[in-house]
């Protein structure tokens, strides 16, 4: 058993391209024994944004604070603390921050995400390798 | 994509025996789409906790609101909001609230832990199939 609180967890810069004022702790992954998934959370300033993208794997999303949109293609939806959201593999899909606070939620990823052979690597992976 | 607000997936009672003061919403799950692993949200009552058990799968969990404790076989660590925690498969874990307000936690699980030939089933199940 892993017990920790968000804050032990170090907040890292999105480097992507395509992302602007997106920061993420990775709470709980492979690093730390868990056999099948990941569970990140993301942090997006005001006027920031995830890349618009799509990859061969899902999310599963739980907004915790802040409010803001994911573009499902080119249609938005509202987001606030409470929204749950699945985001289909191979969907084209961004998060941004419409509010004045920082946009936070919890997004899982499959385990499989960074292992494909093609190459496709999950949000952040380049940061979490660094 | 599913896009959906907490208070519109219904809050079911825990039916599990060693279960107390125990509701639970199934936010993403394979009836979704989810092609990996289930978000549940669980909320126990104050002076309530969940069944003292194991099973060959693991939890993620992310707190969200109240005050309790996870007991890692006879070890109890501190709940609190943005606590997380990882169970792993086998281990003997049970949620117990020990503050005056409902224990809020995401609670994830592979899919895999409703298919096993051993029949073991995830929390929750029996009420989810009624």
């Amino acid at each position: 058993m892993k017990v920790q609180a968000v804050d032990q967890v170090a907040l890292q810069p999105v480097q992507m391209e395509g992302a602007t004022g997106c920061q993420v702790r990775w709470l709980v992954s492979k690093t730390d024994g868990a056999p099948n998934f990941a569970m990140r959370l993301f942090e997006v300033a005001p006027g920031g944004y995830t890349p618009r993208h799509h990859h061969p794997y899902e999310h599963e999303i739980f907004v915790l604070e802040g409010e803001g949109e994911v573009y499902q293609g080119d249609k938005p939806h509202v987001l606030k603390a409470g929204t749950t959201v699945l985001v289909e593999a191979d969907e084209v899909h961004q998060f941004r921050n419409t509010g004045n606070q920082a946009l936070k939620f919890i997004c899982l990823i499959p385990n499989s995400a960074d292992n494909r052979p093609d190459g496709v690597k999950p949000e952040c992976s380049s940061v979490a390798g660094q």
